[in-house]
């Protein structure tokens, strides 16, 4: 039996110094040897050592016009009225811009300024200053001065600096190296997606680790996935201790009966921490080998790239002389109530845009599994563990994923999701690149609410009133009495029946949902769909008792196709693309329409000018055709709800 | 003769308007075909159509737990009171976390809450509610479904959404390749700085732009520089162009006699623009050729670099799908009066440092020539064509060319500019990496007038009080009355006589200055150099009139060596680096001490404490000895001058 390691709680600063601790006393974290390289591949490295000039620049006393060069003393009192003659070649000589001052000389006359009187003869109407129009010798950098500290990164401008100077060459920091070691039985690198079958994992982690790292200044080497043995992973882990700075391994760092991560880092060093107290992130082992920082980071990909971050980041700029600055922080108001549990450091991504005359920062899901949260982020929130989370409309600080400019760009849309908005967003770039559209799936009603909050800008629905048979309009008129709101039509789409492929039930209608061999799936109450499915079947009066399954409830179209696809169910309502993405088959029922509601006053705004283009323009349109389900026929037609008459 | 082209004085945004009228006639500036890379090598390259999931993430539903797998219904009822018994491999399957959920089953109750009575037969004490512990198929990623818009910048995370949904590759934009053609036949590649003599220039301009065309996302192939031949340049050209999305010929661009890149680019397409009203940057070519922009770009280094950011940056951007955005901006006070002539856009450089609440803007020098000012920047204030310019005291907007972290963490230092200062700056790394010492060289007086201003927080001085022999702190307590001062002795430095090598003259003391084969420079009035050849001719009873050269002036101890060297004078007085800098002689003759004045606030701020650590260290003590001709013995001692007693 491997020895079960205790997964601990150590607060994050706790966790850290004990590390810090143990690497000082293995010798420390220094930078490697540093390494020559010529100017021309210097860009982005760090320098080892302070560069001093080898020469001056100008490195000679040079004409900074065209003209004359002259001896200042020779022309005082010249004017207008009694100019002054010098000789060509005794007391003035021609020069080019860039050209050594003749010996003797000590100013330059612009050539438009002298007169030719006779060859070899020149009249001035004004006194030079000495030094006028020359570049003096050391003007820009004077041999033996400081050009560079050590531990600077090389930008474009210190190149030129360093060659101005007389380089050719500069003393930088060894890239450090860091070796990322996946280990898990299950997983599959994702090169080889073509032989993946359920319960394996697609190994992604190294590829973003890989990444992290050389944005970071470093070079990351991806070995192969170790299984889950014990002594493959020792083997794995001494040969990358032999050739790399730092070590990574990723995952087994929890305490499981698979999980080796920590005993064998114990074995071939210290273990200083395992478990730390931050969500995502907490089986974290921090350990110290052969005098070298070795990390077990856990295997869900955001906790892989949160602790990367935390802990990998600064070894990696520590290694080149560099403290890693903490990311520019902005407040933003918090749009919805954050739950977090005392005593851990929590982590939440958040989508930022500027509503009005406030920044939103809107929680993305908080799954430690889902990637696509931090695709989508814009900014960090840290929620201390000293603090049990904060209320909705609290103010908050961000940590910036992206720029400032970016968020004030982007448009904020909210409500139910649809394929269509991911084409917008896509086709939207089109027409300006600097424009991003951020959604987040809330559901129509919720949709409705946020815009009511200003937490959004836009809000994507499709609401059913059951007592009119009209979609949205009394919806938004019941929730945003007064506002001055525009329903703009995206489209209508095709609600149908989700079944197998070949529909083996011969399903055609809301009818055939009573017959006793088929197993519904419903989506929950409030859902557009749902509020669709009452609605025609009280229509048809049909009684919901009568359909199998109809109080079993999903939350997205998604899960409902998953259902039918796993064969837990045989039919689900839902949208023709969630049949099509699982490769299952669709019946459609009914049209509904697909409105974004937006405040007028957002829709005539130069941020949205792109969004009314992209609406209008033709390729748009056949995008949305050519997702299968849609009628585009009413797309971008208005509606006026609310507001002044 | 070659067409003399008429160099215009056009706005910028005039001017802007006018090349991308011309491009869009031409058929515009679009990105090139798309190429196809393995993730692995995809980081930083922008998208070039949008990506779709292929997969769902995960591709099953999966136990996201160790435990059993169960179906929810039959677990319903279950309490500590009523316990419900499942039988293993019927109802209730082992799992361990990431496995598939077996078929029927949808939750997993973990292992830690699962009782095994008999082998076979397990007990749980509560309902399991449906879904828990599951990571439903598509909880990430929906197969379909968008993973990234088409011009978006990949960052690690996204290569691992785009590996997590199924693809191995990603269709980016093909990198744009840019030709740069140094042109002038003074120009030696700074390879070949072995060769250079006067009136050859470095030819670095083409790193610095193949620099700032990498960190823009483009590919750069500086070319060879082309001798001032126009049939030359015309045929480095059309080469260029053919294999080159953009041509940068640099320079030649102004009207000069020998400034073929505007006639050159007339031939082979259209000049658009000849001179844009922008300082620096003046003589600017904007031109169409085979449907590809070329510019022609000023020589002077620093015309070079902010023409590029203005004319190059968008359009390797926009050969990308991508809109340049401007830099993060912040508002900061001025320190000095800044005048600039109506009708131009100025951009001027400008050094950043935070002192006491306020942040404060020190404008860098204006010379086009000298590269070090770009080195030194913290940000560029444009100073618009309608304006004269800004006094001192004002709020200016400034374009950041660091982070903002950075500018809280710089010890702004200004006065008298001496090398150990230098050394310290480069020292104080060694203690704090992310601490920067950023200094301008105002002479003693000023620098204590800045320190009045609060422009500043430490000034270097090395100025003698005539009646009282003493340095600096008569100075301090005359200028800045009341206010709580430390004087910190750097050192002291020697400052002699400037010879040539082997100082032909034999020059041994001050008397020999009176000498009628000598011709002395001298420093300006108020320069510390001055206050102490002045002091010690009188102390010595010489008269000033007897010394050849006595009323010449320089105002920079280089700028005396250079005097000598050039053979303008044969003697002048300063300090021995300059005399090294130049290969000179130096006659030492007195030991004057070099303070640093800094406000007790400051000296003992958290901010200091680097800089007390590096004035401490033997290390810069050593390096401040080895430079030759500085004392260290009273270093780090401190006088209090002025504030409460």
């Amino acid at each position: 039996m491997p020895r079960r390691y205790y997964l601990e709680d150590l607060a994050l600063d706790e966790a850290w110094l004990r590390f810090e601790t143990a690497l000082t006393r293995a010798g420390g974290v220094d930078p490697p040897p540093a390494e020559r390289v010529p100017l021309s591949e210097a860009l982005g490295r760090i320098t080892a050592e302070p560069v001093w000039a080898h020469l001056s620049s100008p490195h000679y006393h040079a004409a900074a016009m065209d003209g004359v060069a002259v001896r200042a003393a020779d022309t005082a009192g010249a004017t207008e009225t009694t100019p002054r003659r010098l000789k060509i070649g005794e007391q003035a000589i021609w020069v080019d811009t860039g050209d050594p001052l003749p010996s003797g000389t000590d100013a330059v006359i612009m050539a438009e300024h002298v007169h030719t009187v006779v060859e070899e003869i020149i009249e001035i109407m004004a006194a030079a200053a000495p030094w006028q129009h020359v570049r003096p010798l050391g003007e820009d950098i004077v041999a033996t001065e400081l050009v560079l500290p050590e531990n600077h990164r090389l930008r474009p401008v210190d190149l030129g600096a360093l060659a101005a100077a007389g380089h050719t060459s500069v003393s930088v920091r060894r890239r450090p190296r860091v070796a990322i070691i996946p280990t898990g039985t299950e997983l599959v690198t994702y090169e080889d997606v073509e032989r993946l079958k359920p319960g394996d994992i697609i190994e992604f982690n190294s590829l973003m680790l890989a990444g992290q790292v050389s944005e970071w200044g470093g070079i990351a080497e991806r070995r192969p996935p170790v299984p889950d043995r014990r002594e493959l992973l020792r083997a794995a882990v001494e040969t990358a201790l032999a050739e790399h700075d730092i070590v990574v391994v990723n995952a087994g760092s929890s305490a499981g009966s698979e999980d080796y991560t920590a005993a064998v880092l114990g074995e071939l060093g210290e273990v200083v921490v395992h478990g730390v107290a931050i969500r995502p992130g907490h089986p974290v082992v921090l350990a110290v080998a052969r005098g070298k920082p070795v990390l077990g980071l856990p295997g869900y990909p955001v906790s892989t790239v949160l602790t990367a971050e935390i802990f990998l980041r600064p070894l990696v700029y520590r290694l080149q002389g560099r403290i890693a600055l903490r990311r520019p922080t902005m407040t933003a108001t918090i749009s919805r109530k954050l739950l977090s549990p005392i005593g851990e450091d929590e982590f939440v991504r958040v989508t930022l845009g500027q509503v009005d005359d406030r920044v939103v920062a809107t929680p993305l899901t908080r799954g430690a599994g889902v990637v696509m949260s931090l695709v989508r982020a814009d900014g960090l929130v840290q929620i201390p563990r000293f603090s049990e989370g904060v209320h909705a409309g609290a103010e908050v600080t961000v940590e910036l994923l992206r720029d400032l400019a970016e968020v004030a760009n982007t448009i904020v849309v909210t409500g139910s999701h649809d394929l269509a908005l991911d084409l917008l967003a896509s086709h939207l770039r089109r027409f300006a690149p600097d424009i991003r559209l951020t959604s987040a799936n809330v559901g129509s009603l919720g949709g409705l609410l946020a815009l009511k909050r200003r937490d959004a800008h836009m809000a994507g629905s499709h609401l059913l009133d059951e007592e009119t048979g009209e979609y949205n309009w009394p919806f938004v008129e019941r929730l945003l009495p007064g506002e001055d709101i525009l329903l703009v039509t995206l489209a209508y789409r095709d609600q149908g029946m989700i079944v197998l492929p070949g529909n083996p039930q011969e399903l055609r209608s809301l009818d055939d949902l009573t017959r006793p061999d088929v197993r519904f799936v419903n989506r929950q109450k409030g859902s557009g769909t749902r509020v669709l499915l009452d609605y025609h079947l009280k229509q048809q009066g049909i009684q919901p008792e009568r359909i199998a399954g109809y109080e079993r409830e999903e939350y997205t179209h998604m899960a409902v196709a998953a259902d039918v696809l796993s064969g837990t169910a045989t039919v689900g309502l839902g949208i023709l693309a969630a049949a099509r993405a699982l490769g299952l088959d669709f019946i459609p029922l009914f049209k509904e329409r697909y409105d974004l509601a937006v405040p007028r006053r957002h829709w005539e705004s130069a941020l949205f000018e792109p969004l009314r283009q992209t609406l209008a323009s033709p390729a748009y349109r056949e995008a949305v055709v050519d997702l299968g389900g849609y009628d585009v026929t009413d797309m971008g037609s208005k509606l006026k709800v609310g507001g002044l008459p």
